[in-house]
Formats: C-alpha cells, structure tokens, sequence
C-alpha cells in the first residue's frame, strides 16, 4: 500500500504525521541543550524496506538545536523561512529551497534567528550513529572565531 | 567541505546543478517512453558517503514518466505544481508538499496533467536495482481498469 501524506498548507503540516521534540530529553552535555524544536518523521527508516529516513523540522523564532557531530550526513532543503547554520567552521545562511549537506564528523547547529518558523527536511541513513558533543578543542577553536562564536553556549 | 546550493525563485532551478534528461535513452521496450521530463541531481549517491540520493525531477505539462517497477522505493515530495501518479493499482493526484511513498515492485508512471510544470523531490537509495517494464498481467489488468487504463501506453 503506497503511503500519501496529505498537507495542509495553513497549519504547514502532514495529516496523520506526530509531531513530536526534536529529542526525547533535554540534553545535558555541553552544547546538546535545544530549544523550540518538533520533528515530523514522514517516511520512517525501514518502512517498505528504504534504506533511508524523510523527516520535516520546524524550528521556531529563536529556537535552536544541539551542537553535535556524528558520521552520518544529513541533506537539508529549506521548505519556508530562513535558517542560520553552523557547519564545520562555517556559517551558512539557508534561505527557501535551499540545499544543504552536513558532511561527516562536521559539527553543526540550526538556529532560526529569524520571526517566522523556519522548516526543512532532513533527510538520514535509516542506520546511523549517535550523535556527540564536539570535543574541548572545537569547542575553544569555534569559540574563538567571532563567525562561529554565537553558536557555541 | 559542505555542499550549500542556492536557490532561483524565478526559475525554480539550484545554482550548479545540472539539468539532465530524464532517462538516456528513449524507452524502447513497452510502456518505457517517457516525455518533457528532466532530472536534477541535488545530492547524488555516495558523494560524502550518503547512503541516499537526492534528485529533484520536473515534468512539464503533458509530460510523464516511463512506466515501470523495481524493487527500491521512491519517496516523493512535490515542491511545485501538481501531479498525477498511478502506483500499483491505485492513480493518486498529488498536490503542494504532499508525500507519496511508492513500494517495492509497485508499477508506477509520473503524469503531468495540469497546465504548469509539476516539479517534487525524489529520494532513493544510492544502490539500487534497474527499472524493468510491467509484465504481460499487470498491463492487462491496469488496461481494463477504467481509472488506471489511461496511463498504460
């Protein structure tokens, strides 16, 4: 049976999609701390076999997400408003429909510094790893360089 | 290095990406024909070790599809325009953002019946198998259904 997700274009939402937090806890390690962030899975990794999984974020006005890093990359494409992207020892600024790749071990960070929300899938292995704090010495590297220095806390 | 595309409104098109047919060669085995549809490759398979593929496909009006089958999925998002779909037995219209997921083996053809083009996302895994034509059952059996028959040609 195919799987079609209606959508609802007042709300920006899939019928029959949970929305839920980003992550199951608040993080607590250094830099995993978020805010203001739901998840919206469209099609689950393993459903009819994909090797992969298709999710939506919704990041609200001044919310962001942990600053992390792990070996699987992420493929994001901006579906309304802008976002602001820590990746690696970049910034990027994603606008509507824009692409971004977060390449292996990058540290990144999504923050909407915007005032409307900003949503974008965000597409992953449906095996992948955990994702980890940066180390002491990105930490200081990426605190250090007023570019990167606002998304470090 | 992160791959960041940018994004022309104007011309619904990503700076760099190439603009490919659709398939190489014309389909010459039954139903594998297809018409006025190009293909984008935003995150090809492999590159940083996506398990995934990221194509963006547009089908201008009265364009379509071949149709086939394989065994992988397709997981589609439309990002403009709108789009009707046979995907097994079933023809489903696909509006603005809406998801269809296509199954393993599900005989299925993309069909532009509207007046602007229909442009959505197409992810698939980064190994894949080949798409072969329908065999002689389902093409009798799609033919002599009224809501199926006009996409069997």
């Amino acid at each position: 049976m195919a799987r079609h997700l209606l959508f609802d274009a007042e709300t920006f939402r899939w019928a029959g999609v949970e929305q839920r937090d980003y992550k199951q806890s608040e993080g607590t390690q250094r830099g995993m701390g978020w805010r203001g962030l739901t998840r919206h899975t469209l099609v689950p990794g393993g459903s009819v076999a994909a090797g992969f999984e298709q999710r939506y974020f919704e990041i609200e006005p001044g919310g962001y997400s942990s600053l992390e890093k792990h070996e699987h990359i992420h493929v994001v494409i901006t579906l309304r408003g802008r976002g602001r992207v820590l990746v690696g020892d970049r910034v990027v600024e994603l606008g509507p429909m824009e692409v971004l790749e977060i390449p292996p071990w990058a540290a990144h960070r999504w923050v909407n510094a915007g005032d409307e929300p900003w949503g974008f899938l965000c597409t992953v292995e449906a095996e992948r790893d955990r994702p980890q704090p940066v180390d002491d010495a990105e930490w200081e590297a990426l605190q250090a360089d007023p570019a990167t220095a606002p998304f470090i806390f």
